[in-house]
């Protein structure tokens, strides 16, 4: 295969497109993020990398806790916005419908049909960026997504980021069972 | 919204399901991960959460390097397999057309459109996982795929991972244009 060489660049497929929540000086603010991945099974943790210089980034040194909102494709406009403009300069929340977590300094947004909860239990200052891991305290799901104990991910319906071409995206169909199709090579 | 609550689950949609490689013992070695993301622009690096155990993890700790390979959608049993089987047990030496990168330790899978050559910068260890912070040195692009100084999201083709339903995906169509349509709210 004829492959060319970009050099160092930050370039995976898919990226999730999802907004984080957290309260900067006593209100809930809202930024979207693509580098946001799972960290760890015990404890349950997220890994994300934020901007040294973003507004939510100081909400969450201050009260080491946010959520992670998966929202659905037909949110697109907004977690665009959420990823374009900061607290700083907009009021972000009365975008949404905000309801507090088991942890009430924790803002969720109604809209996504997956929240989670997190409290910070470890930070890596990179240069540009800040690697939070937070561990998941608590999991929210939409009632009508649920296929008995599991999760339909045509129903939760996430938005995924592709990178370089700038482009939000749908989940497209299924390829195949994980855990099945590879049992024999 | 009526929603459920879960309890601390690893819920995050979607999930890439990209193919780690490291040399383990002078061999090549190759694992899938679901648990991959960007973890900072400057340096450009990845983050991924590796279960302490993993074979390839031991080679990873030997040689601090490995490579990040995104696979196509057409390759979902190979990459099942490699997430099922431990290198302990099967030779995945063979599996693929194996290439080195500029770093010649790193074996790189010509198959796939996306490869990024990594080298440990930092390891976190967390309880069931080792989160692995590599710096990306160098990023390989199947050649077909690059519109102009853009990668076409749609030819890369990637493979998504969906949690508890745990099926694979392909990307879907094109919601919108990020950077462009949340510009006004």
């Amino acid at each position: 295969m004829i492959k060319l060489k970009l050099g160092p660049r930050t370039i995976l497929y898919p990226m999730p497109a999802v907004i984080i929540g957290a309260e900067v000086e006593g209100k809930p603010n809202f930024m979207t993020v693509a580098w946001c991945s799972i960290a760890s099974h015990k404890p349950p943790a997220v890994a994300m990398a934020i901007k040294q210089e973003r507004y939510t980034l100081k909400g969450i040194r201050e009260t080491h806790c946010f959520s992670v909102n998966v929202p659905s494709s037909d949110m697109a406009k907004v977690v665009d916005f959420c990823g374009i403009y900061s607290g700083k300069d907009r009021d972000k929340s009365k975008l949404f419908t905000i309801k507090p977590g088991d942890n009430p300094q924790i803002p969720l947004i109604d809209e996504c049909p997956v929240n989670l909860e997190c409290t910070t239990i470890h930070t890596l200052d990179l240069k540009s960026h800040c690697l939070v891991i937070g561990e998941i305290t608590q999991t929210h799901v939409k009632q009508d997504c649920m296929k008995g104990k599991k999760i339909d991910p045509r129903c939760v319906d996430p938005l995924i980021y592709a990178t370089s071409s700038e482009t939000y995206h749908r989940l497209g169909e299924v390829v195949a069972k994980a855990y099945e199709v590879g049992k024999v090579p």
